[in-house]
């Protein structure tokens, strides 16, 4: 009995052309993070429950794929790349130096419900320093996911920035410091739910005024600097924290990336985990996809572990919001095509020439294959179009014993006969140049 | 409470060092891959589990991490990339092309017993051309493998190729080939088992005549074509399956890998699926560990759920196995340092500018961090040593007044002072030269 192969909802399949993209974008990711000294880590993909969830039974937790597994283990697929990071420093503290950058690109699952558009299994891309709590590490941190973008070809990112110590401070200004929670996860949804709604929903926590004051504050614009006067403004004084965010503002300027920059306080990142810096990007034109790359700075990573304490600051990009960003603006990254050229098959008896000049080709740094199988040549142009290889070589017995090759140039429909292997060879690199 | 940070048994957390040996290991393979025209995809984690075990119920299903998902589905996670990929090509046959050639490199689960060192989580690289049963497609992958044994560096690779349809022949003519499956099985264990045992199996299922032509057979040695000739002496005549592999063993010899190539007719790959060529890869010195590389060509891989037929030639290479040879060879591909250059804090006012030398020397190609604290000079030079960073900067306030840096080559504990920027770029690039 056949059975029909079909995949579970939320789950995919990545065909060549989507699978290519995706590695040339997580190749230039890579890159990008090695040029800021960050290294490569990886974790398993199932972890004991109770490390991967603690002890909480929270929102997240309903969506964690969950069972027991052959040794009556309680198991669990990750759903993220941060509590495994955490374990992971925890676990390996003696093995690593101080302040340590990583970065981990793979990934992770929920169940969640696929009607919003989500999937189940989905691909982060999370990048930390740990063990400082200098303001170096956070200027790194922007200037790396500025730099991240810049080398995926981006047209236009902009990347706004908070303090999270800032608005608790204006909180305990008002003597609502205790409502803190509810407060940031109200403003946190302001771009979502309009300012209207945000200031009504603030009315029914603190006094009319204090919500007022809240909204001008998370609603302050102007340059960098503008909106830390009003920031200050707000608090009656300058802050430690309102200092920082005006060094890194200072740094990011005289770095040329002002125009990149946003210092915008209705950025609050809901999670209470974020005690400082905090940060979300947005691709010009496509600002309410929403963020392609959000983080902060936390103050303890390994609590849930250990009773050291570990300050860092990182970020994380979900590849497949990304992609799908970078489609609506047109600015998808294309992969090289699949080969350069295609050596056809005239004649069977010529099947080692064929593998030879295959060789020869490659070891000029052209990537090639020899089609199988003598069909008709038609048909072997027609699969070197559908792969989207850009260039023929067709030789039979003649050329052989003549020692020459006639290269097609599939997209115009030109060829170039009795070229000698260096000709074509110089030929075939100057027209595919760069995809080598 | 605290929650101790373990791992469960079979699963790995990767450090910098190994991760990155890793990931240079795959890009290899892959551009290798690429470099023949085979294409990337990828498949889910996890999939129905009817799916992935049919209705079977053997001695794989018992290893395989299968439980039910919060829509009461029963799933599992994939235990190879064969039997995804043979969904995928039954799923997507309308939208590729044949002869369809793909490479998959990633993750796979199996609950094995981990006495045997081995791991629950593991990484394989598969690699195939459907849709064709051309002498070509067998040729590619066999030269294919060895070319990427080649750019991994390793120093010396046997691949050992054999013809399940040659084996068949001999039992025919033995009238034994109803007991085929027994004794592949057996003659796949010799290196195990050694040649007595092997004989001693046999002659309870064979006759002692047929035992010990079957061991004669498979223990022929020589050149290619000389052990071609003893399969075609002990079948009574040449077949079409010697024919082809004579064809191969020319083509191979032809293109100057004669040395790198074993006809061996021991090579049955224990599996009723391969139905041609069968090969497995040997690494001179340590042929004990086992094939590195194996595979071979199937009559049929969608059988289990579409009526089309499609053949196909294919092979994997396990990673974990593949890095644990090269350790034991001292041929381990080494990754690069995880940076080029730590530009160390001298003085904290300086901040900016020590993040702009770090954008200038990127700008340059040169991998860098800017080390976020002011901590003492030595303390910094540790740290770049332990990181494995070879040089480091240093910027005071006079060097910057004068625009100049020193730099300190951390191996050989010396300076080079008053270095423009410019001078400084290149320096570096002369000393770390291929590495950015």
């Amino acid at each position: 009995m056949r059975i029909e192969p079909r995949l579970l909802k939320g789950f995919r399949d990545f065909l060549p052309s989507q699978e290519a993209v995706r590695k040339t974008l997580i190749r230039r990711l890579e890159d990008s993070f090695a040029s800021f000294g960050f290294e490569p880590i990886d974790t398993p993909i199932l972890e004991y429950t109770d490390v991967l969830l603690g002890k909480g039974g929270g929102e997240t937790d309903k969506q964690v794929y969950r069972f027991t597994d052959h040794g009556s283990r309680d198991v669990a697929m990750r759903f993220d790349l941060t509590v495994p990071f955490a374990r992971f420093m925890a676990l390996h503290r003696n093995e690593l130096y101080l302040p340590f950058k990583r970065f981990h690109v793979n990934k992770v699952f929920r169940g969640e419900n696929t009607q919003r558009g989500r999937y189940r299994e989905f691909t982060q891309c999370d990048f930390d320093i740990v063990g400082t709590d200098s303001v170096s590490a956070d200027l790194e941190i922007i200037t790396m996911i500025h730099h991240s973008f810049e080398v995926l070809g981006v047209p236009g990112v902009s990347i706004h920035v908070s303090h999270r110590g800032v608005f608790n401070r204006l909180l305990q200004r008002h003597g609502v410091a205790e409502r803190s929670e509810e407060v940031l996860r109200t403003v946190d949804k302001i771009r979502k739910i309009g300012r209207d709604r945000t200031l009504a929903e603030l009315s029914e926590m603190v006094t009319a005024d204090t919500a007022a004051e809240i909204l001008q504050f998370v609603e302050a614009t102007g340059s960098m600097s503008e909106v830390i006067d009003t920031m200050e403004r707000l608090l009656g004084e300058p802050a430690p924290e309102t200092a920082h965010l005006r060094t890194i503002a200072d740094a990011l300027t005289a770095l040329g990336l002002a125009d990149r920059i946003v210092i915008d306080p209705s950025i609050t990142r809901g999670l209470d985990y974020y005690t400082g810096v905090v940060f979300e990007t947005f691709l010009d034109g496509i600002e309410a996809i929403g963020s392609v790359c959000s983080g902060g700075r936390y103050d303890d990573l390994v609590s849930l572990y250990s009773k050291e304490s570990m300050p860092g600051v990182g970020a994380s990009i979900g590849l497949d919001r990304l992609i799908a960003a970078l489609e609506e603006l047109d600015a998808a990254v294309t992969a090289p095509h699949s080969a350069d050229v295609l050596i056809t098959m005239q004649d069977p008896g010529l099947l080692t020439h064929y593998h030879a000049l295959a060789a020869t080709l490659r070891e000029a740094g052209i990537r090639c294959e020899v089609y199988p199988d003598a069909r008709k040549l038609g048909q072997q142009f027609a699969f070197a179009e559908r792969k989207g290889i850009p260039l023929a070589l067709i030789c039979g017995e003649s050329e052989r014993a003549a020692g020459t090759v006639n290269l097609r140039i599939l997209g115009d429909r030109t060829s170039l006969d009795g070229l000698g292997t260096d000709a074509a060879v110089a030929r075939i690199l100057a027209i595919v140049g760069g995809s080598a």
